[in-house]
């Protein structure tokens, strides 16, 4: 590839000289806008561990001759793949492989393109030899073409055959055609002009930054009972310990817990968000910090250091991991604001700043302030980050992000990068999409995201497209159905079917999903004018018994659990880039699949879902869903089988297929495509 | 602005220090996604003299409190001017200023964004206050903010008022609304973080890159007769100067000649393209080469070197500029062929490779290769167009360039800019959209556009917006009405109303357009199953009798004079990217606007021109239209009167307006907005 054309003189006596040297921008033949890649090209576009990455570029050429591509993937110790790319939709000019993704950390590829000489000469055989034209001059050409490809047996035979006058032109025109020869040709193509295109990073993480199934529990709920004198008795990380099995049973392998650290008493909350609590409240976890300590501490009511570690053992006994919350806020007791003053806002009148929304006040919790010493605050963090780290947590939950700086966000997630590449931030940021969007890509590995808001078959639709295609080179959505801040109307109004429909939606939607306890027990009761639970657990104790709604059938976790393993089972579903909506007649009604190709999938077939659901919990709907059955990688018109992985149900299915879905009884269809062998 | 935030040793030995100097991406308040850029950073966005360029960024922070934003934009001489930018859409973080663009040359800019902390204040005071919290606390944080700006006596005696206790609160609030404290502080921001983007380029050419009206004719029919014999006389430079005044009377100014060298004689083509060519047959222009000469000879029937100085001469007078033809492809009779066959493909057979699309051959024409002497084609075309440009031609008219490396035309387009950045090339590229693009983007100034294809209401709506919109930072279409090679149906079958409609819409619709003569005549019959008119002037002289035509009134070259008034008269329309498409009721009504605000305008006022055409040539139509006023710049709910500058009729309209458009009288209202003085 030649990038400068011309380095001579600076001034150009006659009309021929240029007048300068000259690099050009772009390659003898034109690669444009690589993707995956992060749009400004400021930070990597990313990728996680078992993710089959669909790289693509713009490539074309001047003329009709044909071109071909290549992508070289080079994994972090520096060996490079080599894979054929293929032409995508007509007129669109680009050109794809997809690769699967199988180590942690900075991968790079690029895209060669080149003359596909040979392909050139097929296409003008095919018409001008049958026809009649210039025949000798083509097989002339042929003899040339195969002659470049070395001296090996095949070509010497296949020139040898295009230059034989005594067979017919159809005979030698066969040669061209034999799969032999064309074999050949494919795994060393006949070509000139090859061109290469910049060099882009990838990013790569570990699995669990992109496919994981998540719980929240509070710990101090779990075990907590009244004593005799009717005060609560905490529960501990002993007593919550014993949950654990439960959660693993359902299939979670995150368990988030809210902050586990001291709790300040000025201005503490009480019962459903009130101003004034009362002597037993324990107050929300979020207002961090008292005399025993600050974002480096435990609660006392929870337990030691040692009965953390205690807890963490269970949890990795159970193939579960820990995220801690990571709530960069202070209650007015926290240590920090008598030792460092500075990382928080002094006013005027000599005050430290609380949070407000005017006229609101949250006089319970001091917003840190990272500019007055960066330097101090960003160590500090640093420390605590790393003391968790050290105890063995893995995975942090980050509490509104968007309120710290980005820069911030940046510096910290690639400080703990450079020595942990394993450890995971989810940023719990709902804000508008340009700050979502930038945390993702200058390093959290997780966003909450709005699936919560989006129950609509048009809104569904819509932002799971964006999220497989239009925003996954950097943003990672977890779905979780419900939080202790979020209790939408849909759930509120909607019933157990509601229920069941947001968790197969969210385990089916997003390689990313989690839920809240108490979903579960749909649990669906809001305070009153609040998208959130009555009787919230942030500002109290919640008993569960789970074992009396297991002896009453009334709990959905069978219905998570067969969500989870699903989730396990099918590989498909552990990717984020592959979600395709399809088509119903009714506007309730929404498909979409998920496929991974035979060539990636464990099982030696194609591992493909089609998720139907019908989203209208308080209806039976019946309608007709179309398939575009390229997007299943099935042949036009075929026909198939598809199995209920809920109700064992069969069904034969085709482009077209009548749908029955009675919210009542199983609202969503989750239906594993029976691939015959070899496709 | 920090953007190092730790310099620090490369291992940590506790949990405080950082692992290593990190230079973060992202600046103290994010700034992304600068417009206009062209997508890649691969080249430089472009503008033209004269129109105003919407800079835009998406800027965001964390938290509530507020930003402002400032566009510093830098002259080729390195003056530089601060605009102040406004937030756009809600929710997108989107941040404006529009600039108007004056000099030929490399611009730069970049954007400022800032902690708005006046904004804040007030914000936050105007709830406070009359609420009646934090009100000297409030009043003491106004009296900091203030004093920040200096002891200018506005800002004292503000602060003195602040801190004033003897007033009422409402009183001192009073003095944060005074309109000189506003301006004061409008003009000088009460700031802090500030933060600069990345620095981008603006390349900017001269008017006429951008704003241009084409007519093209072939000066051999300029003139041409038939002697005694019957035999065709040739028209020449000098009788084709003849139609100059003509031309410029139509208000064109570039005048296009397709290729004006000597042309071959082998496997010329005969009338309506066939094979054979009778004696008296003068061939297509574009078959270039023969004994008389090649790219740098004039074909001897036009005259001479100085019959073309005396055309170029004529022309200027008449305030047209010429763009030549630059086709580079050769007849087998071009001295090239004999002098250079390594610039063309020479086949095993010894012979040289003619243009094929199989099984189509196009035995009179012989492509250039690029590939085999890159140095030596490369600096023959620089020649040849350095040559042209020395005997004053200063645009020129690409043929085909989608058939020759891309890399080729980046290269001889930038050695031409280095020392004659006023010489405009035009891409007669009609190919897909990635090559279309990339042309533009690699240093065409204008392009061929798929225009003369866009003719329902959906197909325009959506291609106008494009236009404007989507790819303005690089690529110009020329709304050609049609050329040689194309008579569309649309034109074909829509009769005089379809000519009308089709040339308002491209003269309003773009601020480059174009026109091939015999559009004015209605020459509407096509060679039969072709998109191209029968008897087509590129095989043969074409007589017009246009004074016949004036006198009869069978012209619309008094419309299209007008059309050409108006764009002269209406700066709006000289700009590319402010077009916007408005809803009317009617499947066939299109309305769009173009407005150029007050603050750009000559006139005072602000100029705006709304078009209203019915698209369908064979009905009279009635619905009403809507208008977006917002985007008019007119308040909601205004009423205003608009004048037909065809008809001169005046309407008083408002959002909703009812409309009749006959095609058979004027398919097209062209309205300027009577805006009132002041706005």
């Amino acid at each position: 590839m030649a990038t400068s054309l011309s380095g001579k003189a600076a001034a150009h006596d006659d009309l021929t000289k240029p007048t300068r040297g000259l690099d050009v921008r772009i390659g003898r033949i034109p690669i444009r806008h690589l993707s995956p890649i992060e749009a400004e090209g400021r930070w990597s576009a990313k990728a996680y561990v078992g993710e089959v990455v669909p790289f693509a570029a713009t490539i074309f050429r001047e003329g009709h001759d044909s071109l071909g591509a290549r992508l070289h993937l080079t994994r972090p110790g520096g060996a490079t793949s080599i894979h054929q790319m293929h032409s995508g939709a007509a007129g669109t000019d680009r050109w794809h492989a997809d690769a699967r993704i199988d180590e942690i950390g900075e991968w790079s590829w690029k895209v060669e393109a080149y003359s596909d000489d040979w392909a050139t000469w097929l296409h003008n055989a095919e018409i001008k030899i049958p026809a009649g034209i210039d025949v000798e001059l083509m097989f002339a050409m042929a003899v040339t073409l195969v002659r470049r490809s070395g001296s090996a047996k095949i070509y010497a035979e296949a020139a040898a055959a295009f230059a034989d006058t005594s067979l017919s032109p159809a005979a030698r025109m066969a040669v061209a055609l034999d799969p032999r020869l064309v074999k050949a040709i494919a795994a060393k193509p006949i070509s000139s002009l090859s061109t290469m295109s910049e060099t882009v990073s990838l990013r790569v993480e570990r699995e669990l930054a992109g496919f994981g199934n998540w719980y929240e529990f509070f710990p101090r709920s779990e075990g907590a009972k009244r004593a005799k004198d009717g005060a609560w008795v905490s529960g501990t990380f002993r007593t919550a310990a014993k949950r654990i099995p439960a959660v693993a049973e359902m299939g979670f392998n995150v368990l988030y817990l809210p902050p586990i650290h001291p709790i300040g008493t000025s201005f503490r909350k009480g019962p459903n968000n009130t101003l004034v609590a009362g002597p037993g409240d324990p107050g929300s976890p979020w207002a961090i910090g008292s005399a025993d300590g600050g974002h480096d501490a435990i609660h006392p009511d929870l337990g030691t250091v040692k009965d953390f570690s205690y807890f963490l053992g269970v949890v990795k006994k159970n193939g579960i991991e820990v995220a801690l919350d990571l709530a960069l806020q202070c209650s007015p007791d926290h240590p920090w604001v008598t030792a460092h003053p500075e990382w928080f806002t002094t006013l005027p009148d000599g005050t430290i700043a609380y949070a407000e929304n005017p006229p609101k006040k949250y006089q319970d919790i001091y917003p840190v302030n990272f500019d007055n010493d960066p330097e101090g605050i960003y160590a500090e963090v640093l420390r605590v980050v790393r003391y968790w780290i050290s105890l063995g947590v893995t995975i942090f939950r980050v509490d509104n992000p968007h309120t710290k700086p980005l820069q911030f966000w940046e510096w910290l997630l690639a400080e703990i990068a450079t020595d942990r590449p394993d450890v995971i931030f989810l940023a719990e940021a709902f804000t508008r999409p340009a700050m979502m969007q930038s945390l993702a890509a200058a390093g959290f590995q997780q966003s909450y995201s709005y699936f919560t808001w989006r129950n609509t078959k048009l809104e569904l639709e819509t932002y799971l497209t964006e999220i497989s295609h239009e925003t996954s080179a950097t943003f990672r959505p977890n779905f979780f159905v419900n939080t202790p801040d979020i209790l939408t109307e849909y759930l509120q109004f909607g019933g157990l079917p509601a229920y069941k429909i947001r968790a197969a939606i969210a385990a089916t939607g997003s390689p990313l999903w989690g839920m809240y306890a108490g979903y579960e027990l749909i649990e669906n009761v809001a305070r009153p004018g609040a998208e959130e639970n009555i009787d919230n657990e942030k500002f109290e104790y919640k008993l569960r018994d789970w074992a009396k709604a297991e002896r009453s059938g009334a709990t959905l976790a069978p219905y998570v659990r067969r969500l989870n393993e699903i989730r396990a089972q099918h590989p498909s579903l552990a990717q984020l880039r592959n979600t395709e909506v399809h088509w119903s007649d009714d506007d309730s009604i929404i498909v979409y699949s998920k496929v991974l190709a035979q060539q990636f999938s464990p099982t030696g077939t194609s591992d493909g879902i089609i998720v139907v659901a019908n989203l209208d919990p308080h209806s039976v709907r019946e309608t007709t869903v179309h398939l575009d059955l390229e997007k299943l990688g099935l042949a036009p018109a075929s026909q198939f089988t598809v199995t209920d992985l809920i109700t064992d149900q069969v069904f034969t299915w085709g482009s077209d297929n009548y749908v029955r879905l009675d919210a009542f009884t199983e609202p969503v269809h989750i239906l594993r495509i029976d691939y015959p062998k070899g496709s």
